[in-house]
């Protein structure tokens, strides 16, 4: 054994070349694939899609285009497409060990290495982080990551010669560019620099480049203030929350995944998959733990929203958490409805597994969950209150995170939620048509920042028609709202309440999330109350951007007939038409509409009157970039402000059987019974029956004792709830 | 032989009593479904689900509710819901010889015998044809055809007194209601008439009572101007056409299929089956072919799009169908789509037929279809031309049919167009929540006549912003356009040529519709060559209602970024918001979107120049009952107009990959190289070839023969198509 850890601590420090492949797998576990193919269906489905991509290119011939065109234009997708042709070309010479497989990738590797040298940055380039082969350097990163594999899978195959050749014309080019000119870059701690670095470091393991492996565990500087370990502290929270949310993830998980699978078999002492508990096993079942049940991620800061676990960072990431953490029912689940696995031995085991589990009802378990966010788990968070069974479940997305990095969004104490596998209230995600060239060159669109980023989009308060902290990042980046407290779990009363004081000057916003399952209802509540305070008078405007079809409200509205106008001119106003609005409406206003076969109402108090405005995007919209979505605004002007809102999923609608049941909410009425310094109570009549919601207002702690003599309660804990004059917790 | 006739006709005419049940399935029939339960697993599931729903029922008290609310409403919901379970209970009785199933059927039935003869016309009666137990005299229609099977199945369960209770109780009120005070309704040819045809005649078989029967077969004044027979003379073309369009023939398919099956059984020498041909065999292939491949039947005329072949219509229909036709292979895969049959022989046939085709791979056989309209096939027609195979294929519908009563809408010469499964150019179908009380108690919603009727919110030409015949039905109902020319079927060319004469008094509307599939493109193109003649100057408007997001034009617009205006202030004008409009536009414009994962480009030629509008749905709207939905209009003045418009699917876009490919059109210029009272002639560049596309404007025979010197061309039929320089046909 300890000579075992002394070979590793030579071998990782030492010069001596590795054995080749080491990358994306050895060549003991591609042997052991091999002899696998025969007796596994998935596997074998998997393995023949990949064998019948990569013959029909063999004897054709392969045009490695000078860089030109921006993202879903031709030299574009001809890169991205040549450097998965090349790393499925290299493993399919590993397992079948038929030369014409090395061939392929070789004859490609050395257009590269004429090509490589003579790019400068690509005419494309919007940012200061251009690319060479594409229009960003992000998209470089990913070149190198999959053709360092493919290297390392034909390393053998080449004479020393041709590996020089291509190690220094192919690759040295791009790695310089990565860790000179754009050393900064390649520093930060963000999920481009974790393709960077997992690109630098697979060439490294690849080309037997020592330097390489540790600029890219460490940084250029060596110093571990960067790098890739630097980015598995800095990126994730403790409980594996990542920093910039679900969909970049996604993004993330394929080059953390794949570099650390390649750092665990050329430096195994590393131990990388257990580095701080698991992270990236962490990270796996986060992300995870934010989709829909159809598989897309939350689609909270900059994400589009038809991004699902199908996609091949996820197969990647799922397959190698397999192999190294072991066959998981849940993460079984994924791979199942993801239908193909990769060529590694984690792929064998997922399909051994599917094979002896087919009659098994596999699913994946989804459930409630509170995360912190920061590398140190003091940075916000984000909570997820789910109730319901099977798919037929609701989820309650309640998002203080940090702001997240450039893809953060203007969206403190934000709500997202989902029921039936529906969107039910949205966060719009980012405004974007990735890859598509008539769309910006697929980039992201200016509306994204002008619109999606900003907090009217968002189903949270905007003050003021300014969006929070001013929509300045570098100001949100230093801030994030505080818990105040929070029970989240199989509860049938769930909350989480939370504190920001840095989103706007002037204003403190305080909001408590319940999710409330009662007895004689199918659906959970979603209780709100969402509590302003302000030395000075403000406008209060609260967004609930429905997606669904207008039923019926419980006030007279007035619709814009004959023309539309905006409802405001900056921080994404100007984006909103005005299509109906009421003025001063009685305090308790309800609005019904459906989704899909579920009714929603929405049930809200605030304290005194309501403007409202029933909005939809497409204002100052010219290049139709936005979705014609809509929004239901509650504004109201003041200085303390309290909404207590109910979002209430009823009744059910068949088109097919033409039977609609329970189309009308179950919320008779909301009063406000106190709301002070010391506590906030609303008694929310339903079916007939009162539902009595108590928060504390200070005085947190779980063991809290608490006594309102006017109601007559006594309870421990910030929280109270009683039902038809039960306690239900 | 003689004598079996005999008998039949001694029967069919005479006094006795029929052995019962033989209204839903004879004795025998039932005796061999019991036998045949435990075999047929979807049987046995369809069987189980009823059973278990019945059981619910049976030791509760239930509620026979003075009739008082609207569609959706309690009452409304609960009469709805007891014919069906006094349906299936009865149907049960006579499965399991179960007492029990008999006694609760009975037990309501005596409840209606009370209440029947008290009713007046129901309080929210909104037309002439008040119901009783609803709000309609349709549903009350409904509940005789079930009430009339549950009782023909408890018939011999029933002592006599109890039979004439109910008889003279239940039923009599409400027979007596049809064919006396609603007399003129009862004798309609419409699909309202077949139900209560339907219901009167079942009532008749159930209850021993031939003037029912006879009512029911031949009309109140039993000299067959009316009735069952005169229905299916009346409403089906020669083809099996339905003159309402697919989606009441889905509704009206049910009492059709229902009664004839009962009258087949009491009158088999009425031959009903094999009547007109076997139209009703044709009627359900007819309506079948026009659905999507989800099974969303098309949406012209006054139509909800989330009807599909799963509702409970079409399972009756499709399962007579089987027993009494046969079980086909096309047929067996709509019912395995249903994944349900009724519990009559044709459902355990079906049943029979999928456990032994289990591994096949079974799928409806959708096809290009020429459809003439009117009783006599002389009335306008339908056409559907396809192109592709397995479920990746084009259809373009092409509507020149009469008006189809009052669900008709104003629409000559419409054209429909699907891809892949999805609905690119669409109709808008009607403005309705079928069941649903907060819109308008679920009935037709007035934008419905004011909107979705009117010509402009139609695939066709509006003339001066007055929608055809002037938006009136008794004018609508005297015209219809002409066939000129067509050629339909599995060719690389298909194409059919309209000419309508009647909507406009002083324009004469032609438009030929081609589907191209050429060599090397993946899909069909559709070329619409759209003429129009008049002796004075007028607006022609030609809608696009495309369904996607705009990706590019090659014309400049002018967006109105903070206030929108409608399109004008009548004939479903003052809907329509125009988001974007571009005035004097050279002629040939290109504008591409994006629907779902595929790309479309509408390039059009007109003569001189255009105006482009992008409308959006919503002016106007103050109940939010109309959805959002875009349009691109194509705006051009003058007496003689020729639009030439190329629509053309093409690329492909993968969010998951993100991979977009051929995301620009492949049509480069459209150029006209003739166009008069001899021939028009459409020059389109694509992919640098020239595609001539000609039609002949006199002289349509097939077998007449042209030349054009001009361009060196003979041909014989009245239309040639070329590419690149080879004829294709």
């Amino acid at each position: 054994m300890n000579r075992l850890i002394l070979v590793f601590l030579i071998f990782s420090s030492g010069v001596f070349a590795q054995h080749h492949p080491i990358a994306f797998a050895t060549k003991s576990e591609l042997g052991y694939v091999s002899k696998s193919i025969s007796n596994n269906f998935l596997f074998k489905e998997s393995y023949s899609a990949i064998k019948k991509d990569v013959d029909s290119f063999l004897t054709k011939d392969i045009d490695v285009p000078f860089p030109k065109d921006p993202a879903g234009g031709y030299t574009h997708d001809q890169h991205k497409f040549l450097y998965t042709l090349m790393f499925n070309s290299g493993t399919l010479y590993q397992i079948t060990g038929e030369k014409k497989y090395a061939e392929l990738v070789k004859k490609i590797f050395l257009k590269y290495a004429v090509l490589n040298p003579t790019l400068k940055n690509h005419p494309q380039a919007t940012s200061a982080y251009a690319g060479r082969l594409f229009w960003q350097a992000l998209n470089d990163a990913n070149w190198l990551v999959y053709t360092g594999m493919a290297f390392d899978c034909i390393h053998d195959y080449l004479t020393p010669a041709e590996r020089s050749l291509i190690s220094n014309g192919a690759f040295k080019p791009i790695v310089e560019y990565f860790t000179h000119d754009q050393k900064m870059w390649f520093n930060l701690i963000h999920n481009h620099a974790v393709w960077a670095c997992a690109g630098v470091g697979i060439v490294g393991i690849a080309t037997d480049n020592e330097d390489y492996i540790n600029m890219a565990l460490y940084g250029t500087e060596k110093d571990g203030k960067a790098g890739f370990l630097a980015q598995l502290n800095g990126l994730f929270s403790p409980d594996g929350f990542y920093h910039e949310g679900p969909y970049y993830t996604r993004y993330a998980l394929l080059p953390f995944y794949l570099f650390a699978n390649a750092i665990n078999n050329v430096r195994p002492a590393l131990k990388i998959f257990s580095y701080r508990n698991s992270i990236l096993k962490k990270a796996l079942e986060v992300a995870l733990n934010q989709t829909n049940i159809s598989g897309e991620f939350y689609s909270y800061n900059d994400a589009l929203k038809d991004k699902t676990y199908l996609t091949n960072e996820i197969v990647v990431a799922v397959d190698i958490a397999c192999q190294v953490y072991g066959v998981d029912s849940s993460l079984l689940a994924i791979s199942k409805f993801q239908n193909r696995v990769i060529l590694n031995k984690g792929g064998v085991d997922i399909s051994n597994a599917l094979n002896s589990n087919k009659s098994k009802q596999l699913q994946y378990k989804y459930h409630s969950a509170e995360y912190t966010d920061g590398a140190n788990g003091d940075f916000g968070g984000l909570s997820i209150m789910r109730n319901g069974k099977d798919n037929n479940f609701t989820s309650l997305i309640y998002k203080y995170t940090s702001h997240g990095l450039s893809h953060g969004h203007y969206d403190k104490l934000n709500i997202q939620m989902y029921d039936n596998g529906n969107e039910i209230l949205q966060d719009y995600g980012a405004a974007r048509f990735i890859n598509i060239e008539h769309k910006w060159g697929g980039r992201y669109l200016p509306e994204t920042n002008a619109y999606a980023q900003q907090t009217i989009a968002h189903n949270t308060i905007t003050v003021d028609e300014t969006s929070h902290y001013n929509g300045k990042e570098n100001v949100a980046e230093l801030n994030h709202p505080n818990k105040l407290f929070g029970k989240i779990g199989e509860y049938k009363v769930q909350y989480m309440s939370v504190e920001d004081t840095s989103a706007y000057k002037d204003v403190i916003m305080h909001r408590t999330n319940f999710l409330i399952k009662l007895p004689g209802l199918n659906k959970p509540l979603v209780v709100d109350i969402f509590k302003t305070t302000s030395t000075s008078t403000h406008q209060y405007d609260l967004p609930f951007n429905y997606l669904g079809t207008l039923m019926k409200t419980n006030f007279k509205y007035q619709y814009a007939s004959n023309s539309l106008s905006t409802l405001g001119n900056k921080n994404g106003y100007q984006f909103l038409w005005k299509e109906a609005s009421a003025k001063n409406v009685a305090p308790f206003t309800q609005f019904t509409f459906l989704n899909h076969s579920t009714f929603y109402t929405i049930s809200s108090l605030v304290n005194d009157s309501v403007d409202v405005f029933f909005t939809r995007i497409g204002a100052n919209d010219s290049n139709f970039n936005l979705r014609r979505d809509p929004s239901y605004i509650l504004r109201t002007k003041g200085q303390n402000q309290t909404y207590i809102n109910v979002v209430e999923p009823h009744g059910n609608f068949s088109a097919v059987s033409e039977i609609a049941s329970q189309s009308f909410s179950n919320i008779q009425m909301i009063k406000k019974i106190q709301d002070d310094d010391d506590y906030t109570i609303a008694e929310i009549t339903v079916q007939g029956k009162k539902l009595l919601v108590v928060q504390a207002n200070k005085n947190f702690s779980q063991l809290s004792s608490h006594e309102i003599k006017q109601i007559n309660i006594k309870f421990t804990g910030p929280v109270y709830v009683e039902f038809d004059g039960s306690t239900i917790q």
